[in-house]
């Protein structure tokens, strides 16, 4: 550190209103003060201070001198509440020293080891949000393919772990169970939780709201009960029921791998090293010790052949076991989407229809579920190996799984019924035979633009699996959406589609 | 390409005046009907069209409601100018489709090889601003060390070159220099373009101002002529006297790198590779066809050790034959500063004394020059094998070379003799002894605290290098300032470091 005349490196916040997601922006004029003694440029690197706090931002140089004056400087919202700042305080400004942690990731861009101890001083400063963007990039594509070995993996993953919170559940055993890479519809989470928990087991579930899909379990289970649940109000569900079926945002797991992750997205890079340090550095700051993997297998799914999933599934297994979770890994169908609905309240439906035993309750859904529940339970000692999925069968055609669902709910604060929405529009086959190819992606998309999540009944209702056989002018599927406006907009892209589901003829 | 409904993506444009270098960003209102309609999210990549022009832009959002109604949007300055934009002009707004580009470094961050299509692909993407910061560090990190294989290597290079302007000076044989990593005061170019050129060889030479340093050769040579040449400018000086000593940055010869060099000095990494494709893509594109770079070793220089000196050369050379570049390195001792000036003035005095032959010439600056001089001599069949150096001496001690010197900036406009500081510092020494360290980094930042190179005359003089005996009380450097408040800002900043000079008693 360079002791220095500091007199000349204070501004005056203003308030601008600017959000920049999670970067921490500062803006300045190109002739005011600071800029000129310290030789700041755009996009520099710049360490801002109040008092005790300090925060690193990136500067955007304001020409238009209407904005800000001399002795002015405006941040962007997520810098205002790092620094706990507010208008007309003075801040000051210094040049960022270079970071220890950039050294490591050097090194890693490099090719070689990193150690704990390197791994704990690039995760650390990327909680402390030193690290730019570029940065973070270039850590990531150092880091992925195979460029971790199994050490460095488990190292990443501790260190993930001893920077965010760890919850206590107060029991020896806790069960959870984890999808890698979605699939449209696939709902099995509240299932998995209501047969697990209702055979015994301590199963206290936290799941997120869509990024990028229609729908999360999150989103879904806000359909039918509160899910915005403080840790001590989660505490206190799964301490009467054995489960809880809560949003996971509000309590910061893996603080570092939701920085990352958004990197990742923009790169659309999935590191197999980065991704299993994720998940398990969730689940064991979940309080886990038994967690369930359910890895979809097919060509357009995140896990694309039979040789990777197994690859995938021995180092999962691995570094579970250096950081003390047991993972158990089940390889399911990755090729076509499950269930019915797509949108928070159809996919809820879904689900409510697989715990009352509907005659039309969507096979795959409950077989899937089954299966992941029947490996919890062997893991839990709730059935011998090898009967586990028909013990879940068991506990879900008795009722008790349904059970346990809406006393959950109710724990969590009420339970209800999914609502219908109000605008409908049904899609129909051209013309007759089987069909063929389904383009879930923009399948999703139409759901999107007709208001999913954000609208609740919003969606899309397929009636017309893989292989189901159509006639001309059958329903292929039904566009659900809150609003005449919403729909249309949904319809105006479908228009300009090529066809979304393919009508083999037979 | 999505046909789309584009009827809700129009927004207005309004200046708001905000540099982020040339980085392309979009201001719009979280609530505006694009970004609820379109889904945008901050940080997310737009693409904005006006016409036929298109751009990708990082989405800032603003909360402010005073700052932007629902129907506008703003533009950084870089992002107006691209799209040859105005205030109120109507612009369309879309997500970006995938690019094929960011596949293929996908597929180098995997860590398998490019080829030139994929190489073509990246760099075209990189002129056109397709790619984000965050997309070019992962190229970049993907891309250092030893990743990129000599073909790689080539194709990177041929890329590069590309996509810029290509100058043809007319000539079969052009010659060029080029120094890899500067060191302070090294301004042996103008040196070497004057030898060579008085002996008869084409050597248009453009060169680069300071960026971080004290000094570019462009601000040197500023203080004595004009550098501000167009292309056509050029070729009249180099028809007329064989050589021009000219600023480069009006003709883009390698816009790729422009754009890559700032993100590899935001992670301050060195890719060799990227390196070699830089230096010898602008060589190419500045119509040379041989070359002799200088690549100073030492401790704190850019390149460390004579083995890694000896590696980088053996790659220049293969990598300058592929494209057809003759290439001949020199290395130089890369251990202490060169000449006595550290500043534009200060740096053109000391070439001036070294061309007039005074008697109090830098040494170490004449010995570099005419060494690299004479190596374009012997390439040039200006001088036998082994007999470079002399040839070079012998043209410099004849007064061809000042004259030669003086001729060229005649021809680019006018020869004037550089000022001298109207506030001048001495700093004595404390104690008598020997000269053992000069910390190199903080005497040019206080020559830039003092005004260079804003200020021509600002500057350091350095009187005692390594080695040098000194006394109590003599002078170890002045400082030169053109304002008073300069002179005391660069001397609060000496104030408060520990010696920058460091006497060891004998």
């Amino acid at each position: 550190m360079e002791a220095k005349d500091t007199r000349h490196n204070v501004l005056k916040l203003v308030r601008l209103g600017i959000d920049a997601r999670n970067e921490y922006m500062v803006f300045m004029r190109k002739d005011c003060p600071v800029c000129i003694s310290e030789g700041f440029e755009a996009l520099n690197r710049i360490k801002v201070t109040k008092g005790e706090k300090t925060i690193v931002a990136s500067l955007i140089v304001w020409d238009d001198e209407s904005q800000l004056s001399h002795d002015q400087l405006g941040l962007s919202d997520a810098a205002i509440e790092a620094l706990e700042t507010k208008e007309g305080d003075l801040l000051r400004l210094s040049h960022l020293d270079a970071l220890d942690s950039m050294s490591d990731v050097r090194k890693k861009i490099y090719g070689h080891r990193l150690n704990q101890a390197e791994f704990d001083r690039i995760i650390g400063d990327i909680v402390n949000r030193n690290l730019s963007n570029i940065q973070l990039s270039a850590f990531l594509a150092s880091s992925t393919g195979n460029s971790l070995n199994q050490d460095e993996v488990i190292a990443l993953t501790r260190s993930m772990i001893n920077v965010g919170f760890k919850l206590d559940w107060g029991k020896d055993k806790v069960y959870d169970k984890h999808c890698i890479g979605g699939l449209p519809g696939n709902r099995t989470t509240p299932l998995v939780v209501s047969i697990v928990a209702a055979a015994g087991l301590t199963i206290p579930k936290t799941s997120s709201r869509a990024i990028t899909s229609p729908a999360g379990t999150a989103d879904t289970m806000e359909v039918v009960t509160n899910v915005n649940l403080t840790t001590g109000q989660m505490k206190n569900v799964v301490e009467q029921e054995g489960g809880c079926l809560a949003w996971g945002g509000s309590v910061q797991l893996s603080p570092a791998d939701d920085i990352l992750i958004r990197v990742e997205k923009a790169l659309d890079i999935d590191s197999e090293g980065q991704m299993i340090a994720s998940v398990l550095s969730k689940k064991a700051a979940a309080g886990s010790t038994d967690v369930v993997i359910d890895i979809p297998v097919g060509a357009t799914a995140k896990v694309r052949s039979q040789e990777a999933a197994v690859h995938l599934s021995e180092k999962m297994v691995a570094v579970g076991k250096a950081i003390g979770l047991n993972i158990d890994i089940v390889l399911t169908d990755g090729s076509q989407p499950v269930g019915r609905g797509i949108g928070p309240a159809l996919e809820a439906k879904d689900v409510l229809s697989v715990l009352r035993n509907e005659n039309n309750a969507p096979d795959d859904l409950r077989e899937r579920a089954i299966i992941l529940a029947g490996r919890l339970l062997e893991m839990g000692g709730k059935a011998a190996e090898g009967s586990g999925t028909l013990e879940a069968l068991r506990v879900l055609k008795s009722g008790a799984a349904y059970k346990k669902f809406t006393a959950i709910c109710e724990a969590q604060g009420f339970f209800r019924e999914p609502e219908v929405a109000p605008h409908k529009h049904r899609i129909r086959s051209a013309a007759s035979g089987v069909v063929s190819e389904i383009d879930n992606r923009r399948l999703a998309k139409v759901a999107k633009l007709a208001g999913a999540p954000g609208a609740m009944t919003a969606g899309i209702l397929l009636l017309t699996p893989l292989g189901t056989h159509v006639e001309e002018n059958d329903t292929l599927f039904e566009i659900h959406a809150e609003s005449q406006g919403e729909l249309e907009y949904a319809l105006s892209y479908l228009d300009a589609q090529k066809q979304i589901i393919k009508i083999k003829a037979t």
